[in-house]
């Protein structure tokens, strides 16, 4: 095992009608209350929240209308917005774009510079306001750990900012919130998070690392199974409940604690389809993954073969990458370029983008030429 | 899954010649140094210890001398000390009796009557000493959990405290600092910390958790594989920390978090065993835990063909308690009575003096004559 440091503060309240304690643990601060298109007001969510909040003497200001690839401009909006009514703290009733626009505005409300400084490293977080989180849609791990993803509209960069004052003080985790996913959107959560759990997985180099495999290969299983559960019965709370919590898992430090150096090639192009055609993070990297392995095959055989036996009970390379490619086409997740209008054509902008991310994320071994025949693959 | 709260601040530091960086993290604060026999004097922790204070400008105080099955008189002199020196922090370098002593020293430092008032529910942690440690021999996972276990000589009591502000601040894991520790301490260690994951595994009522039968699957294997790995070469650096880091998630909360109501019987009967014979906790388990699995052995039926085709890759339920048992044999540790010098005519004794734990922590369904049965299968 490789040395590490694990750190992760995050409270999380897991479980059936725990919502309503939401205001129990935000006590006495004045917050901004954030929240998205609107779905928590359809199905209910909203108003629990609310009631919580009110129950416990929660005074707060709210502002909504946070989209799948949240962006730049509506961060710049809710700093202003958070200083002006002086708020205490911030409560994200949300999935991962509500969640991740909130530790941006979190850590914006104490710098007098520009927020963006923060995700081009021109700038380190030195302190946020506290962060709780409702969650209502199990993909992204914002929940439980200390980073965000914003999309800089007018630069097209998809970039990411990490700060141990970002974990979010008080996550609740109620499974009956994700009732109402929609299919395509489960799809997506349940890609990025098995992504999230193989990108380590298949670029750590330290081979000794049993403990990080084992919980891999669970939670790869675990989200599998209880992915396809939901899709034929979106009210099964148990398969709700051990999707949400390997989702948390798949990226709160656990799996990657010990594994090394590890990069993630897929989410940095992935992350230039969704910023160049606003295609959804899930979706990205259901088309990305696969042709990175099928473009790294050679190199992941013995990995591959592995990770075939245990997750899938298959025996060859060839195998495993079908059977996760079978398993994405089953639950309607996109595989290839042309199941999102896509082609050859744009590969070029694609890999032109995801380099300046390779840049940041230290990916020195990417070339635009790599980059455009990994997504050949996806042709 | 069952609802849970899981919160675990502790922040581990993993990795080789980390102890140095033990005074960055307690900076500023004077401190109580504590350890056991010595041995870390002839090894040379203490000496990088004491190093990394100094160049953090940290003063100390020392007391040493904890033995295994820590005491309370111990915990006593130490609080007194600690007062006098008023001490602001609590250094433990050593393994689960030091770091336990730690953790009551910290919680009675604040507390202006008997510290056992914790340990018998007559009063409520409320506020602790932060506490640092420098682990030296993996096996209780105290060092980033928020418990405690103290012996009362007086009493014949092994009894335990829990409260969030006993989870260390800070735990440096550095698997060389076991490289020195006996065999017959190794194999106590991986016994304690295999059946810490088994008690709730075993002992759960709710059916659906994928995720945690995973990870304690994992961990079990781990453990088995690295405590073998380490018999034959102490020095092995991958051995010792797949070992140590198994050990550390193997009480941290993880492994139950989701899993609902469970119980831990085994280390019930196995207090027993050391409050009134100075067994070592690990040999009290690797005793009591095949003879329970026997007792059990109708009820838990399907779990254990599940445990023994997961960890041992057998077929049936005598096949899974029988390698276990094997295992056990294979590292040195007991599994009778006998070879710990106890007889038959000891068992009513233990029984009676592991009735009052039973009440303590609820296990209701425990008598002194089932607890007896239970030991019957250790003769």
């Amino acid at each position: 095992m490789k040395g590490f440091i694990f750190y992760n503060p995050t409270q999380i309240v897991f479980g059936e009608d725990q919502t309503k304690k939401i205001g129990k643990y935000i006590k006495d601060k004045k917050c901004l209350l954030l929240y998205g298109g609107g779905s928590i007001k359809k199905n209910g969510i909203y108003d629990k929240v609310v009631e919580s909040l009110n129950k416990y003497n929660v005074s707060f200001v709210e502002k909504s209308g946070i989209k799948p690839n949240p962006v730049l401009s509506f961060v710049y909006e809710a700093i202003e917005f958070a200083k002006k009514e002086q708020v205490e703290a911030i409560l994200a009733v949300g999935g991962g774009s509500v969640i991740d626009s909130a530790k941006a505005i979190a850590a914006g409300f104490y710098y007098y510079g520009d927020v963006w400084d923060f995700f081009i490293d021109k700038a380190q977080i030195k302190q946020a306001l506290p962060i709780y989180t409702v969650l209502t849609l199990a993909a992204t791990a914002s929940e439980m750990n200390s980073g965000a993803v914003i999309t800089n509209e007018k630069t097209k960069q998809k970039f990411n900012i990490r700060s141990d004052c970002l974990f979010p003080k008080v996550s609740i985790l109620d499974p009956i919130n994700t009732y109402t996913v929609p299919k395509d959107q489960v799809a997506n959560g349940s890609v990025d998070a098995i992504v999230h759990l193989l990108e380590g997985y298949f670029t750590k180099k330290y081979p000794n690392t049993p403990i990080q495999d084992g919980f891999v290969e669970t939670l790869v299983k675990t989200i599998i199974s209880s992915t396809k559960e939901i899709l034929k019965e979106p009210a099964n709370y148990d398969a709700r409940a051990n999707f949400m919590w390997s989702a948390t898992l798949a990226l709160n430090g656990l799996t990657t604690a010990g594994i090394g150096e590890y990069a993630f090639p897929n989410h940095m192009i992935g992350h230039s389809l969704s910023a160049l055609f606003d295609i959804a993070h899930g979706q990205s990297l259901s088309i990305v993954f696969p042709a990175w392995l099928k473009y790294n095959k050679d190199t992941l055989n013995n990995r591959l073969e592995h990770f075939g036996k245990e997750v899938f009970g298959v025996k060859s390379p060839d195998k495993a990458i079908e059977e996760l490619e079978i398993y994405f086409k089953a639950i309607g997740a996109p595989t290839k370029l042309k199941d999102v209008n896509l082609s050859e054509a744009d590969i070029e902008a694609i890999a032109q983008n995801a380099i300046s991310l390779a840049k940041k994320w230290g990916l020195n071994d990417y070339s635009t030429e790599k980059i455009a025949s990994i997504l050949k693959f996806a042709l």
